[in-house]
């Protein structure tokens, strides 16, 4: 390898392959450590098993969650000009702009949890090409997009949510879906920021043209033709997070179709995630099933910038603070039943 | 009325129907931010209708959520004699001394979301009566219990979330939502704590039982027959905090089973409440259906202590952030669709 960590997808196949596993005398122990707690067994429900999982992932039986950090990548797409969104592109240049004065509802979730919100705007005047004429990046600009993401993730954060803003990018997705799950493009299509039912005609369209122009098996060679830079740079945190042991937020349809991309190649890169919520975006619960992952919240909200994930910080955020603070049954004298 | 608010059920149910109403205007003026807001038309979904509710509550459009309260009130119930929990009747004492010492899970979740913790502990040494034997409490001793909720209210709290502690409660919470809702005892008798099936079938017994024996149509009858002190008192605070303004999210099986008594009462006398989360507890989602509440969170907790209701308070925290917080598109120089 280069000075990077990754110069080619071949490079980054091999990154995913190398990452660490669970600990599993961690997790044990975290186990073992939650039947102590002064409650009925099993009755924090959820909570306990979200919490047994970071500690596998966290190396300790008694975790932290003190540094989650939110990065938000943004990118165009040229697949706009088939009119495939409500908002035209210029928006999302103007929503970074609003993300880095802090008017985004990003913004204030971060604040909400303690996060830490990082930005990356990804070549906004060089938009992807259109996929539906040709491949949306070449090998070095999907490399240099996942590097991006790569790169983005800080070693010494404890939870990791990855968002995204990029007008067209619910195109993008669906294009991934159908190319990796098959059934149509119909099905993997939504209506996004709002399209009527002749857009979401047309973006259905869309997505077929884009899915039969570019036919391959290969899930990284699906991501270059009809990904974005966001969805490669989200998929490049998700792969390095993994290989730092930081836990990872998944959040929802433009997230989910990242995550199907390193799901497709290899299942167990997806074990240090949990899917933070499920999304209205119609196709986003056949995604999450693909995943094998159950959503932990359903708000029925579809605003991408990793909201519905960052809302989740604070499920996960109570699910530890009980694992870690509570009293056991012998510590606080309680009786057992 | 004496010095005391109430001093009959009678005065309670006088009180009850007194209230005021939510803030139209506020409300009103919430939606019409809402729709101002730099994200797609609905984007947020839930978040949205919960902020805007508040809001209507909270009298003003752009509202914050700073000081939330958690109240857990603990009693005792003569119904254990017969043998229907889990757990021996001295864990409520020693639970309470746990929620004093910080060591419970409601302490930690109450850290998590900045909300102050208030612990009732209502005649511990004097356990209402065994329901299948007579009325487990005299007016006086209902009215009190009552009292004592309405009074645990702090009235500069922005929100309410009243949890309890009680070793038989599943099975008078059962026993009220019988009486009140019909179709019979087996319908609305859940594990608790974690009976095996025999206890279940034992429960089941009791209850039946208890409703056979006080027959009444009055809902304030029948939370003084089958009721415990802690559920009296969630009812108490849950109606002072609607005549303060101030909003509750109502926990599980037990909470929802004092919020029924007050639904029987006037439905009205329940909608500065919304449902915290759907709990494990089998019959709970009928409870919610009879209120017409979705709740927030599903995360198959059965804890009771105020547990699901805390947990959603991180939800609503970050609804209003969202709500209050984010620019409008006016403001970012965002262009609408």
């Amino acid at each position: 390898m280069s000075n990077a960590a990754f110069s080619s997808l071949a490079e980054f196949r091999t990154c995913l392959k190398a990452g660490p596993e669970l600990n599993a005398a961690s997790m044990r122990a975290a186990a073992a450590r939650n039947g102590q707690l002064t409650k009925p067994p099993g009755a924090l429900g959820r909570l306990e098993e979200i919490a047994i999982w970071y500690a596998g992932w966290r190396g300790t039986d008694r975790p932290s969650l003190e540094s989650p950090q939110i990065i938000i990548f943004a990118a165009n797409h040229g697949v706009t000009a088939q009119g495939i969104s409500a908002f035209p592109a210029e928006v999302t240049a103007q929503m970074v702009l609003n993300f880095e004065h802090g008017g985004a509802a990003i913004n204030q979730l971060a604040d909400c949890f303690g996060a830490k919100l990082d930005v990356h705007a990804l070549s906004l005047d060089k938009p992807t090409a259109d996929f539906t004429q040709k491949p949306a990046m070449s090998e070095s600009e999907v490399v240099e997009a996942l590097l991006a993401g790569w790169n983005a993730v800080d070693p010494v954060a404890d939870l990791l949510v990855t968002g995204e803003m990029g007008i067209g990018n619910t195109t993008s997705a669906a294009a991934i879906l159908t190319a990796l799950y098959g059934g149509g493009a119909s099905e993997w299509t939504g209506r996004g920021t709002g399209v009527d039912d002749a857009g979401l005609d047309n973006k259905t369209r869309v997505v077929n043209e884009g899915v039969a122009l570019h036919s391959t098996a290969d899930p990284l060679e699906v991501l270059r033709c009809l990904g974005g830079r966001e969805i490669a740079a989200m998929a490049g945190a998700i792969a390095r997070s993994r290989s730092e042991g930081i836990p990872v937020i998944l959040d929802g349809f433009i997230c989910s179709s990242a995550a199907a991309v390193l799901h497709r190649v290899a299942p167990e890169t997806l074990d240090h995630a949990i899917a933070g919520h499920l999304s209205a975006e119609g196709p986003h619960a056949d995604v999450l099933s693909h995943l094998g992952k159950e959503p932990l919240l359903n708000m029925r909200m579809r605003l991408g910038e990793g909201s519905g994930a960052a809302l989740a910080i604070g499920v996960l955020k109570g699910a530890i603070a009980c694992h870690s603070g509570m009293a056991t049954f012998a510590e606080a004298g309680v009786s057992d039943s």
